[in-house]
């Protein structure tokens, strides 16, 4: 039984969180001054109303964009109150400039909230002094194009509108799913609800990637042992839990989740993970051995996941999603490399795109990867997704008596789960994975028209 | 100066060798009887007609074709008089029938071979029984699809009809070329001549490749640093040299040519070099130090690299063909991880498909890649094939001030060079990369009313 429920809602469905969405025009460079003119909104804030812990994980690429390193630097110290986020703009390879452009916009909250008109009451304690915002606890995040400045006479313009239009409704929270979007064709969020020492408690996110998709993200810059969107993803808490905790616990739930989703193994400049736990649920604190951490834990892998899969389901040009379930494979590296072969391989997505069970190119994309592969030992078959009945197409490398009506047939819904059995030692591994369509390809093909680039 | 120059003509340019392509019908399964009725040939023939040394790169696939197994095999011996080739089953996962089969092809070559009624007038030394072909070889290579048993019956009567229409015509070549092509739009083959002590000496040869391309074959099937096409490549030559010293100039020339190229990054099951060398130019034999040597190496060179690059302008779906070109790198290892991370990212490919000079998605890729980039180090320029006039777009990771209009016009030729520095160290690399655009997602969608696989 599970250990929380799904509930309606995101990031302010835990307490003491205020949110808004505002359009000021990041991408078009200056032709609006932060009125809303029917656009789509390009600039979110998060704030807790009281002191959160924070934890993050980030991209592991080289190039990372100034709002990355930011963030990285600022989780490490475990505090923090709000995340300003932009789309339009991914504010990476800016330099020097774009280090100041990210900070600017962190202090520039810090400064708006503390002068802040409020619409809507709160608590008393947030209008105490003692919580006013101090520009090292904000975080930022971008997403958009690679290689152009901030336009930061509109991000200002539209900070001072967000600020004034914080608040905990989920309209709110609408509007900074939207502002956060890029090339998404749906919002992604979720909520959960689970108990913790008798007291409620939830978490909430967004999230937002559809393109440059195959996050391999830590928090130290280090690399994890299998790699590669922008994706960025904003996680609320009202769970009491020290950022030591919170940091192990997201660490666990990216590598299970947003580091095992694939679109076209591009892994981008600017992918982001942040959690704010402010502790109003009022539990008490809880170790790491403790039964609260594992209900901690899987709330918040089930949040990473779920969003992780809108992710892949909603990815450029996606026509069909694949869980590809790699076992038997020697190391977990084997299993990963294994996996990953396969799931980027375009070969094998364009024939997942086109509704075909072709093994062939599955054991091909096996056979170059670094894993240890015996051909007569794969076994590779499909099921329903998390289905337990498996229509095995191949067997210790030789074709099975399944017809090839059925194997289409097995192939041919919007979701199916890939099982390959490399029968060579106990290690396992998953990938959501996505077919490679003609509309991904003409999506990316780009606007020549525009002298500037997308990405990040 | 070259040492060599072109000539027309491929295969049969030099002397002593002779070729032919029938079709018998592999990839229907039996509707032919060997007759040809307009359809491609699909069975090639190549035979020197007196004994030759051989060389031999191949797929470093884990999961490799039988043919190739068994070429692998024999090639060591140094010494190989034929060899027979066919498209629209690459004999691939097919166990141990598939290795009866290869080996029964060869088998069957040399026993028609020597009991063969000749139609030309060839010399009277081939008529000699010293002449005859044992089974031991003659090799084979396949390309088509994966997983499906050969039809000897109709392998063996178009072995039957190949051996009666060997001849040294250039329609014969045309005939055996037709024969390997698959996904293929066009012929690929060329002929140089040169001078080896004071004779005339010729290196020709014939190849086929469009999808599954990445080549990264080696002599031994350990994985050479860089790896990664169903591509068949047949080379002969008229030159009297050592078997060790045209494997060793084989090598040379495959790791600069075949495996610096890049069409998906899916590396195929049946990639196959074979260079038959028959010493009939006459010239003395030559030491590795010795100048000889240079000049069979660089003709051998020209033919592997100009043929390498007819692959990546012939690649499925293909519009524009790429030569990266990454120097200042620390390790030759960085220079190649660099350049394939470039060509091989699905988000670079589309933006080349769309004449964008996207510099974003290239920083991304570089920084993905495991090779060692500093973002404030790097310069991107673009340049025609070879030319050394760049225009550069990124210099040490900032925008030059080159016109949008401009950069765009140098990316919108059919091929250019892509250059990048890194500016970090020595060591270069290039890869000869194609664009990805919607025709390839399309061509590889797959027949799914087939109930068989594409591949190797």
């Amino acid at each position: 039984m599970k250990s929380f429920k799904e509930i309606p809602g995101s990031i302010v469905a835990p307490q003491g969180f205020l949110t808004s969405g505002v359009f000021c025009d990041i991408k078009r460079l200056g032709t609006g001054k932060g009125s809303n003119k029917g656009q789509k909104r390009d600039l979110a804030l998060i704030v807790s109303e009281v002191p959160a812990t924070v934890a993050g994980m980030f991209t592991t690429n080289q190039v990372c964009a100034a709002p990355v390193k930011v963030c990285a630097e600022r989780v490490k110290k475990g505090a923090a109150r709000a995340i300003v986020a932009n789309s339009g703009n991914a504010n990476a390879c800016t330099g020097k400039q774009g280090l100041n452009d990210a900070r600017e916009m962190t202090a520039f909250v810090a400064a708006v909230y503390d002068r802040r008109k409020l619409k809507i009451k709160i608590p008393p304690a947030v209008t105490d002094r003692r919580y006013s915002i101090s520009a090292e606890h904000v975080l930022v995040g971008s997403t958009g194009r690679i290689g152009v400045a901030l336009p930061m006479a509109n991000v200002r313009a539209g900070i001072n509108e967000a600020v004034t239009l914080l608040d905990n409704s989920p309209a709110s929270a609408a509007h900074a799913m939207e502002a956060i979007m890029t090339s998404d064709t749906r919002p992604k969020q979720i909520a959960v609800e689970f108990k913790l020492s008798g007291k409620t408690a939830r978490v909430g996110g967004i999230c937002k990637g559809a393109g440059m998709i195959q996050p391999g993200m830590s928090a130290t810059g280090k690399r994890p042992a299998a790699l590669h969107a922008t994706m960025l993803c904003f996680i609320t808490t009202d769970a009491a839990i020290d950022p030591e905790m919170l940091q192990a616990a997201l660490q666990a739930a990216v590598v299970q989740s947003f580091n095992r989703i694939t679109v076209d193994g591009d892994m981008s400049t600017n992918d982001t993970v942040l959690v704010l736990a402010n502790g109003l649920a009022g539990n008490r604190k809880f170790g790491v051995r403790s039964s609260e951490f594992g209900i901690f834990q899987a709330a918040l892998g089930h949040v990473c996941l779920e969003l992780a899969k809108m992710i892949v389901r909603d990815g450029e040009g996606v026509h069909r999603v694949v869980t590809v379930r790699v076992n038997g494979a020697k190391t977990v590296q084997d299993a990963d490399a294994a996996a990953r072969a396969v799931a980027n391989s375009p070969l094998v997505k364009t024939s997942w795109h086109g509704g075909d069970p072709n093994w062939g190119r599955i054991m091909c994309a096996l056979g170059y990867s670094p894993a240890n592969v015996a051909e007569n030992q794969v076994d590779i078959g499909y099921s329903a997704p998390g289905g337990k009945q498996i229509l095995w197409s191949l067997k210790r490398g030789q074709p099975t008596k399944a017809r090839f009506k059925q194997l289409c047939a097995a192939v041919s819904p919007k979701e199916f789960d890939l099982h390959i059995n490399l029968n060579l030692g106990k290690a396992s591994a998953v990938i959501y994975a996505a077919d490679l369509t003609e509309a991904y390809v003409d999506f990316n093909k780009g606007d020549v028209g525009d002298p500037t680039t997308l990405g990040g």
